[in-house]
């Protein structure tokens, strides 16, 4: 069997001349709930027994049935019109008023839309939307909301294209990634990101520095807060909705990283500290922070702010550099809040599992509970090729303890670009982090998902069960690798333990055997054991109770 | 690239026309460490640099150049002169003596004999070593060692043959399980445990009650103590290492799953219940449990006590039923003790989060600290073909809490019969699970793996960052596919980044450029910044710090 290995790229989606993939996930079909005069999405789950479930849906038009998709024309500007005057949602919500993204992030969310409110106001959650992105459906991220998963996407120098990084994006949001970043680092890195913004319903974000680093033929040395500031403002103008700005590299930090086993693996950071060296001076990104704050206020522009000195290995893990740089971040996260700037902290990294909750700890104390937004972390650093894995336990673990967004890593992190299958590998296992999380946290709704699944496993309802999970085409594809007749769909058993060894089978016929007696509590047990016993006794029997040690 | 994702296998492993694979994993040799009169195997991995790392190794002969492996001859019997009077591990360390595998123990784990002598003696740790299985490699499970990685392998009615357990045996040895689990339940099970444990340099466990049902043409009602006890000791002739014995289901928990979601889901609890409600009696394995001890002392088969009532679903997690059923165990664990019989108890299964940290606690409670054997467990119902992803999840997390052992799940869980490239899989992402739970449990050799695969990618040593990853194939494939060309080797950098955005690569640099400079602590970079504020000042420049909120 070991060439039958199905793809992890699914036979039933359909790539359109349009280049991108289209059409509903096999056995759900996109719903729209009205509310109000908002139309709230969903993907609803059609069942063999006549019910359904509704689960929240990333995926935008591309998975509706009735929608036309032409990526040179982009997607409809749903929010175009629902911008009031120049205020973020941070200063709506400090002020009292639930704007129409927040009502669409409620009824997302099931939760009230006061609630959506506070939580900005708050700094707690962010909704990261910029004006000139009107393509978008509105999201929130903060840990009292449904964890959040981020795919990163983009070309490099040495591989990939602008329709491959659009397909990207639509592969990655049709499995479930709430925002993408567009890390693009090639060629066309202008053009990629226009082409991507025209195209995403999910939230785009970008790391600016990347762009300016490409003006100047990648010298850090050569960077100017001028080129870095026309850079952010052409992001802001395309439609950018979050950025990341590793403010926090300041000079003096970088000695604390010089014993470290893997230096500084951020690409932001390395960047800015290269560029602090070289200049022997203080971050641009942090002496100018004020006017970078006043920049994206006027779009409505999200800080990431990055931890450009995040652990890169299990040796390195909360370190002092990655701690001091995380109180700067706080510095900063203050600072863009009197701006009424919303703002989230990024975190590490590689970080073996003791030491994952003091980096959420921290955080909330240096940073005042911004929304953490954290890559992995991986636990481990000797797997590379299964670092979705390494990291997909710290990422539920981090996510358990209040992260509110979680950074998928793919099976090709440290190795080289992920395709199209490495990116839906990321985002399904980070899915299933988030979703661990959500119910580690007590969502209230999260666990009907698991129950609908297992009630569908327990009943032999084998199409409904493939349907339920999160990857519907790969379920399919390996019980059909066995077992690929039609019957066995109803069937009540699988290849792995055969018709006979079943435990669901069996324990079905416990049940009906113990209902048709009337067996189905302790008491009938006991008192049955009682009589059965006395007959033993009386006949002289062995009495088989209690065990003798 | 969609089709061109390598497969799981690996290229450099060589079916020899032994049908088994054999030749070392790619980038080590096989090294034997002379202790005493003893050879204790380590996989040496040796490094471009001239260092090397000598890691714990699970493979056997197979992966010894020097080896001759016929499977139809089977492994030497290493051990066939060991073993003294007819007593057991635990008799022996009760009575203050380390035994010959006690040592070789010792020897593997880095870690004082008398230590490993104490953990038996308490029962908080056992040393499986059926006498009649003298092809084995001693190893010890218990929560002061290495966290150690089961797979279950075996036939089922519907597929596989006697060749391809054998090679499923050698195959996941060969990744790193420390013991596997034949679970056959199909056609020739008694031939194939005999091929798997002649040829088997790890312990192997059964479930018994799975060959005892097949002797009954598979109705749970027909099974008698006599026919069980029977099948327990021609199991025991063979060589079987532990035994699952699922003795703690009795008849007044069946109903306690009634309302379960998915009732009973272990296949020995769900037989042993309809056992009972048919005789309306107790569970022969509870009642005969004494006589079990004897047998199994004969031979020093260790007891796994099976979860008959483990959880599967979310939604059963730590319930009535699970608990009381782990009680009873505790009472059996005295019992097993009593008769110098080690035992292990088995553990769930399905279990959000935030309820995993009770399951060890209350085992441990229950069972006096005997070694925790747990499957997973899943943190989520909701991923069917990524059931590897969502019990990694939760065995990494109950392994920092304490598990010994984890049983491995594969991809195929609840779809339908692994195959090897499942086993790989499923040995794979628990031993990153296992080896994240040694590094959160501070394990004093654990992080050297670690710094040694850091240090080679921080140094673009590429090649020895495949040879010092979990599964050097993968690795370099991955790689591989999108620069193949040999120079990229040495390249500090990769397609993940392209040239010019490699953080590492910065870092070297900025690593560099501070040396030369003196600029490597804190306190040079501040005197140079108050060197450089006093120029601008004094030159009417701006002033760039502090930054004004």
């Amino acid at each position: 069997m070991a060439d039958a290995r199905p793809s992890l790229s699914t036979a039933d989606s359909t790539a359109t001349d349009t280049g991108v993939t289209t059409g509903p996930i096999s056995g759900s079909r996109k719903v729209y709930r009205e509310v109000g005069d908002l139309r709230v999405p969903v993907r609803r789950i059609e069942l063999s027994n006549g019910e359904h479930l509704d689960v929240y849906d990333t995926s935008g038009p591309y998975t509706d049935d009735t929608a036309t998709i032409d990526v040179h024309e982009g997607l409809p500007e749903t929010r175009a019109d629902w911008s009031g005057e120049h205020r973020t949602q941070l200063a709506w919500a400090k002020a009292g008023v639930i704007t129409r993204e927040m009502e669409f992030v409620a009824a997302r969310e099931d939760l009230p839309a006061e609630l959506v409110r506070d939580e900005i106001a708050r700094g707690r959650a962010v909704l990261p939307a910029n004006r000139r992105h009107p393509e978008s459906e509105p999201m929130i991220i903060g840990k009292k909301f449904l964890v959040k998963v981020n795919a990163n996407i983009g070309n490099s120098a040495v591989t990939s294209s602008v329709e491959e990084e659009v397909e990207k994006m639509v592969w990655a949001a049709r499995w479930g990634a709430d925002t993408i970043m567009d890390l693009s680092t090639g060629k066309r890195i202008h053009e990629t990101r226009e082409r991507i913004l025209r195209n995403s319903p999910v939230p785009v974000g970008t790391v600016p520095i990347y762009q300016a680093l490409e003006k100047v033929n990648g010298d850090p040395a050569q960077l100017t807060w001028e080129i870095y500031r026309d850079t952010v403002i052409e992001q802001c103008e395309q439609g950018v909705d979050y950025m990341t700005v590793h403010a926090g590299v300041l000079l003096r930090y970088v000695p604390l990283t010089a014993q470290r086993v893997t230096g500084i693996v951020s690409r932001g950071g390395s960047i800015m500290a290269a560029w602090c060296l070289a200049h022997h001076r203080e971050s641009f990104l942090y002496t100018h922070f004020s006017e970078l704050c006043e920049i994206l206020r006027d779009y409505d522009v999200t800080f990431s702010l990055g931890d450009g000195l995040r652990p890169g290995s299990i040796a390195d893990a909360n370190d002092r550099a990655q701690f001091a740089e995380l109180e700067t971040l706080g510095e900063l996260t203050r600072i863009a809040r009197e701006h009424d700037v919303q703002v989230m902290i990024e975190g590490p990294g590689h970080v073996p599992m003791h030491k994952i909750a003091e980096n959420v700890r921290l955080e909330e104390e240096l940073c005042d509970e911004a929304p953490f937004y954290t890559l992995g972390p991986l636990t481990t650093d000797i797997a590379p090729a299964y670092d979705h894995i390494t990291s997909g336990i710290g990422a539920a673990m981090i996510a358990q303890a209040g992260t509110a967004m979680l950074c998928y890593v793919t099976p090709k992190e440290h190795l080289g670009l992920p395709d199209r299958d490495d990116v839906k590998t990321g985002v399904i296992t980070y899915k299933i982090a988030a979703h661990a999380g959500d119910l580690a946290k007590g969502h209230p709704r999260a666990q009907e998902w698991d129950d609908a699944l297992s009630k569908a496993r327990f009943e032999f309802r084998w199409t409904d069960q493939f349907h339920l999970a999160l990857d519907p085409d790969t379920a399919k594809a390996y019980h059909d690798q066995t077992l690929p007749a039609e019957p066995a769909k109803t069937a009540h058993f699988c290849s792995m333990c055969g018709p006979k060894f079943c435990s669901m089978k069996i324990t079905q016929d416990v049940r009906r055997y113990a209902e048709e007696r009337g067996l189905t509590s302790v008491e009938a047990i006991e008192e049955g054991m009682r009589e059965k016993s006395e007959e033993f006794t009386g006949s002289g029997g062995e009495v088989y109770l209690p065990i003798v040690g």
